[in-house]
């Protein structure tokens, strides 16, 4: 069985960004979540809080990720730059965690994985700046793809993920 | 026993930037880690490929890891911008995953934590990004603190983990 | 009478990102205006060192202001990246102000209104630091939109605005 | 009377950075206020939908403030990059208008009033960006700087403003 | 004989930012050297150092090409923000100096010559300041355009250039 | 002999930041040069529209130097972060060519070198963006530095080069 390319290595094996000039733009989407462990007592207290509190944390959290999707390409080296059509972010507490989950969209000739990808990551640093102070042990991770649809791998569904939540 | 405060949010529970003016520039370090699972199959053809592609792959991880620190402040909301001393970011293929190991240190008020998370971070996404094409069961995570000195709270150095290596 | 939507609160109020996904580019077109009142002595000043340093604040601030438009989806945390076909900033002294007035075009899913308006404000700002040694009363404003055309809302032009200029 | 030199105009009324190297770092402090003004009903209607809507506007507005005073130094061509010792913004929603109040410090050789101002100018285009589907009458301004101290010119409250709130 | 015009000042000789709001977009390609002599001492040295070291060298600058070819439009004032298909940048070592190769495509209203030369001009400050630290007599240049194709004036290759080479 | 090591290599002959953890800041100041190339024809025709549009066009370049110069450490990968005291960027037509000179000064731990080697570029490639409608021979270089100071290598100056000229 033949393996799919390393896409980002030429044939010398040196680091390339992908010519996408033949494809055409496609609706592209992509969602991903990452978690951040907080361990029981934290999460305990930023739900006791209150609202606002627990709010404040998860909101600056959400605009944190929306903000960096957008610098996806300035910060992955091989990363297209992407005129996004959304990005989503949703943040919950759900027992000892942090649960967010990404969704990004483009119409574009590259897939928007990494979008939703590095928007998960910089929510979640967000939380784990915000929370820093009261625990050491915070863990971030994992981070990883949902769902994906729109390229020429066809669509795909993490087992166990459910779809895409409506807005 | 008192919790220690969320310093990111005022007393109305609102998220803020914690003031550090009364605080004297002191030499600050912290290491984090972060962890990718490409799985047996990818690994190995990770190192099958041989020294260059290796190499490429896991050097243009850690050019983005410090390129990626560079970028804290305007990634997580409310970080100070700060003049870093150097970030360091190390990535070796052990099994089935890339380890990444970050460092950043600095002359500051205030702590490099989210510096060495955010190197960290970036440099695991780019392992990621450059993979990606050939598996899409490539978990990042966890992420974690490994080491901190020179804030008020004292040296932190997670159980388990090693000191910093030697340059 | 129904009041229009504040688009960027979801159902629940969370701040979003509007999903343009289902929306055709095209053709948009925003003009915006910014004031900084100098004072007389100071404008009047300004309008005495002759041609060059006049020319040379008021030029210093038109690319400024292009500049900034171009960091619109990175200042404002729920605008679209936008691939823009122009910016224009136009700067005079009148009496004792600057008066600024800029124009955004895009062919895009979404409006170029906060691109016109970013550009003023940088262009505004630049000017108040260029002469803020001279004067510490200096005040910006009003900044408003002057015109508007491309969107599902049709077109739009402020009373008592002109059309926009010729090249 | 001798006027104070436009500091940013060389002798021959080019533009230029001041050259700050001989002077020490002090501790720098500026405050600054942009209002929006929203009109009677939109304001009337932010304020009704309640804590969480209201909250998330001021928030995400505040949050893009603290954001964008760290591009100070990218956004206005002659300012020097400076590390911060905090940025803080406030927003509250008064009558018909939101009022943005900001407070920049570092310990630096240069002033912070651009950062303030910037700051404010931020937060105010992101309340204007997030009510703008409700209302084409959004007006931007004041925006002025409140008070400053630390430099050379001494210390500057504007007459009728308050000083500095608390935390 | 007609001149052709300097697109970039209007009639009044102020600088401006084309509006290319008339043009489609249509697939453009450009492609730039840069020169980097680093003295016969240097470059044998390096060569010497084997594999890895000019190979991270080389490949740093690489990285760094590609990375600055995506910031054109925010360091060169008139350029307008582009969605990139590729950028590619090629690095040897030959004789005494560095050769840099670039080329940038994509499907845009306007040319990809500054991404080109910008991704060019990042890669030689690159490895100017990897290798500065052994000597100073390093030189960067020439920088130029070698060929350019998509645009209404032509195609352009330059008298003794060699076409793009293949992936 | 020994050879001054390429310091931007670690033992393994892999990239790296230097580590100035141990080193007090300094003034440091660097200057550096770009030559553009225009040929007489282009360079005379700038000279003959007149001050305002050749001072638009050098004014342009200079302001995009200065901008330019900020993001060194965005730009270039193993660079430091800095704070600049000043960076000017001077720019003058003689002959065929346009001729900018840079200067940049720091107290910083690590040489401004780059900073003025980056200002240089930037303003070079901003005078071929605004000149290039006119002409595709064009040649930026050389890039070179003249003089610096403040480091442990001590002063240098580049045969031939004239001191700093003053403000």
């Amino acid at each position: 069985m033949k393996e799919p390319p390393l896409s980002h290595l030429d044939k010398a094996g040196r680091a390339r960004m992908v010519d996408v000039t033949a494809k055409l733009p496609t609706a592209r989407m992509a969602r991903a979540e990452a978690v951040v462990i907080l361990g029981r007592a934290l999460a305990a207290r930023l739900r006791r809080t209150g609202a606002l509190s627990k709010g404040n944390v998860l909101e600056t959290a959400r605009l944190a990720g929306i903000q960096g999707a957008k610098q996806t390409a300035n910060l992955i080296p091989l990363c297209h730059p992407l005129p996004l059509d959304v990005i989503e972010v949703h943040a919950t507490i759900v027992g000892d965690r942090v649960l967010i989950e990404t969704m990004a969209r483009a119409r574009a000739a590259t897939g928007v994985e990494m979008e939703a990808l590095t928007a998960a990551s910089v929510a979640a640093l967000t939380v784990y700046d915000m929370c820093k102070a009261a625990s050491k042990n915070i863990v971030i991770g994992p981070i990883r793809l949902l769902e994906k649809s729109g390229g020429r791998s066809g669509h795909f569904l993490r087992k166990g993920a459910r779809h895409a939540r409506k807005g």
